[in-house]
């Protein structure tokens, strides 16, 4: 492992962490942050030393309290600083006397607000200890595999009903990373993507990143054999050459979709007194992007779908896709999308048109199904001509991938057909994905099966395609690179093994 | 009542109702349709006489089978036909003797496959009766009141698990119309509608519209009471000038929302062998829609998201928006999409800039929030000053319509300033709508609670600003025509009053 690898992995598995205001009054962020790391030690998730660190303080939840760093015995491989600005100075000193590895700055108070001589300063004592930074002004690390979890917000609220609910959830294992400058949109994804069924490998939130940057984390990342597809919300990019060139190599490997917000005048405002981001022109995003391969959704849930799509189904080949659907309408709605999206939806090869005619002649088909791309089942679809249909369109070598639609509404689908499809996909190398539209029972079954067997489903139409696009697209940028194949390869041998 | 409108309404109030093709068969149409119709009988919902027809059977659920319309006793308002394409015009025939006044014609087999010659005698059968003609191909009509529901499609279906879950839900009541080109894109709506909690006032789906177009019953819902706002699913237009002369009657008093499918070339193909429809140039469409008023969704979750908004709040005064939120990443990304819909979001005039200034003065909010729009309150923010904030904010008369983003993760936020917020929107006469991001519990509730008091909710900021957006581009076009005032007037004594 290369030296700057290594260095960030520590803010993934210290072997100690001291919480640098940590204290006993539940409401505050110091109090939740050490809980959620006591608790962790206790379930044996955080393996590591923990320290809890506040000067009026001698014991915390049962922990012995520091009243400085430098009064722990033993090394400390990274500290959380949740601490007002002002004081984070001394800190950071104290933390180069003990020869502390990493440091998380939570608070906030710095260059967001305009105090960007202090967060300088900051950086300046770090830099003279050889210490990575992460924030300040951030939510910092969630990993759980090690139990390291500095988020502050509260897991569960309780409605004034009496009623406790899930608030700010721990996402699920998953291959899936997550990195952001926002640490609202951070949380508010670890809902989403909890809520979805959606699981995350790593999860970063970098506020300020006043040393550590996106760059850094997104090159620590390629190195991670848990991380499959890297997302990331930003708001402006610190160093851009850099950025294409590190990104650029990690694209080759694993997707990364960013969302990029500050894209207007009014925006890159806002943005500035967000995180102090500096958003500049966003053709110029547009274009580092181009060429650092990353895929730029255009809004929240493209973001999220997107992210699904790749971690779920190898890149395309090319861009004329197959629609097999059992609902007319949202069939027209597919096609239409793919065309905007920039996909065809071509007429079948003679080949094809001849095996679904023959699945006429035999009845197992209905006469009045359209056969032409998008091959429309019609309200009369079983089970089993999903399968058939799916079969022969994976065959057709001029389909590069799949669009399914599975109304579940139709009265002779039932949802036996899912697993069906799942396995007639595994024996090809091309990427199909699903929407089934609706809000209640068996929409919701329909589409998580979908997903829990591999297969990222969708709500409509043109989420659907959109998820194409972006698998289309990925497949185009590693075919011009050269690593296409070699990617498939990998993808398949991991998605397909389990 | 006009008398083209007091034909219409037979659809939805008929005095009696055969069945043609009702059948003892349990997973045929026929039986479905019928058992709608008994089952509703049964329950005093459908008042009125219902006959099944059917040559080979004597009773059918208990009600006396008759072998044909014309033996029937009593006069027949509604028939409704589920028999094989070639059937019927004979049954048609049997009908004009009978003097039905309305016929839907659910069968398929008609114009979508060709058979164009078989629908025209239809209709010319049905022209020498004076009988209008819902159909054919289509699921015909859901109008809870009175019980008349012709959608075949199972409510339930039975897992291989041996659970019993909802397929194609019967929607709530409520204040939107959805009439549908596409049946399956129609159940598809009524799942999506019922489980995001949207009432229905009146569903149709017209499918080939050989007589009933989508003008006449947009022209019907005009004067339906029950009806707010109308969403129509559409794959071509059959009378362009007419359908642009009653809409934009209709759209002065009643918005209407229009997704438009078939937009591409290969989707127009696709669109021709659904339902028949010459999609024509999408331009040509823009055009159309524009002049009548109709604010046409992008994608189908535009359709839905915009309709929510419509039907729960006025239409904006003008394009300048404030936003208010607790969360500075997704506070940008509204700004974003606001700019990127053609809205503005301005610095705030001096006066609402001191009032804020004050609050912070008096440690209401922090001093860090950033008050110039997007109003920032950061994690910090507890009920009471997102109460504050929105009253000031809706006092801003440079602010037409505010978008809130209670991004509910942050620790001093409870549910509480939902009820809040609601009361102090209500003492002003401008659009808010809000958004909260996440799947899980809190963001449910948030989020469902906000649409029960009649603020529209969505689950991201994108969502948010694009409903935004139909409200300010539906109250430019009412004020081009002079008819905001009346139509603000009449939406708030109408939603207020509840």
């Amino acid at each position: 492992m290369e030296a700057n690898i290594k260095k960030l992995d520590v803010f993934f598995n210290p072997r100690s962490v001291a919480v640098i205001g940590a204290t006993k009054k539940v409401d505050k962020a110091g109090h939740v942050i050490f809980k959620n790391f006591a608790a962790n030690k206790m379930r044996r998730v955080f393996k590591g030393e923990l320290y809890p660190v506040n000067p009026n303080e001698d014991s915390i939840l049962g922990f012995k309290c520091y009243h400085s760093i430098t009064g722990i015995p033993e090394p400390v491989d990274l500290i959380v600083i949740i601490v007002p600005a002002k004081i984070v100075p001394e800190i950071m000193q104290e933390a180069v006397a003990k020869k502390v590895k990493t440091a998380i700055i939570i608070s906030s108070g710095f260059r967001e607000v305009g105090n960007s001589e202090l967060e300088e300063q900051v950086v300046n004592i770090a830099k003279q200890g050889n210490i990575r930074l992460l924030g300040p002004n951030c939510l910092g690390v969630f990993y759980a595999k090690t139990g390291v979890d500095t988020l502050f917000l509260p897991e569960t609220k309780v409605l004034t009903t009496g009623d406790e609910v899930v608030a700010t959830p721990r996402p699920l294992a998953g291959n899936i990373a997550m990195i952001t400058q926002s640490g609202a949109f951070g949380v508010a994804a670890l809902d989403y993507l909890t809520g979805r069924q959606m699981g995350i490998s790593k999860f970063v939130s970098f506020g300020n990143k006043c040393d550590v940057t996106e760059s850094d984390i997104i090159h620590y990342l390629l190195h991670d054999k848990e991380t499959k597809v890297i997302l990331a919300y930003l708001e402006d990019i610190k160093y851009g050459r850099e950025f294409v060139k590190i990104t650029r190599k990690v694209t080759m490997k694993k997707p990364v979709v960013v969302i990029k917000s500050g894209k207007s005048s009014a925006g890159a405002r806002a943005a500035a007194s967000h995180t102090g981001a500096i958003a500049g022109s966003d053709k110029i995003y547009d274009a580092a992007f181009e060429q650092a391969g990353v895929i730029r959704a255009r809004d929240m849930e493209e973001f999220f779908d997107v992210g699904k799509a790749l971690a779920m189904q190898p890149p395309a080949l090319g861009k004329n896709i197959g629609i097999l659907t059992d609902a007319g309408g949202p069939g027209v709605m597919t096609v239409d999308e793919c065309e905007i999206q920039g996909l065809t939806v071509e007429h079948f090869s003679e080949e094809t048109s001849q095996k679904f005619q023959k699945l006429k002649e035999q009845g197992t088909i209905l006469k009045i199904a359209a056969t032409s791309n998008p091959v429309d089942l019609t309200g009369s679809v079983t089970d089993e001509m999903f399968e058939i249909a799916a079969d022969i369109m994976f065959q057709d070598k001029d389909i590069c991938g799949i669009i399914l639609l599975g109304l579940h509404h139709m009265p002779g689908l039932r949802e036996r057909y899912i697993d069906g499809v799942v396995e007639i996909s595994k024996k090809y190398r091309k990427p199909i994905v699903m929407c089934d539209i609706g809000e209640t029972e068996m929409a919701l079954y329909t589409r998580s099966r979908f997903d829990k067997l591999g297969i990222p489903s969708y709500s409509s139409p043109e989420d659907a395609a959109r998820s194409m696009r972006a698998l289309v697209a990925y497949g185009a940028y590693l075919q011009k690179n050269g690593c296409l194949e070699q990617y498939i390869e990998d993808f398949l041998r991991n998605t397909r093994k389990a």
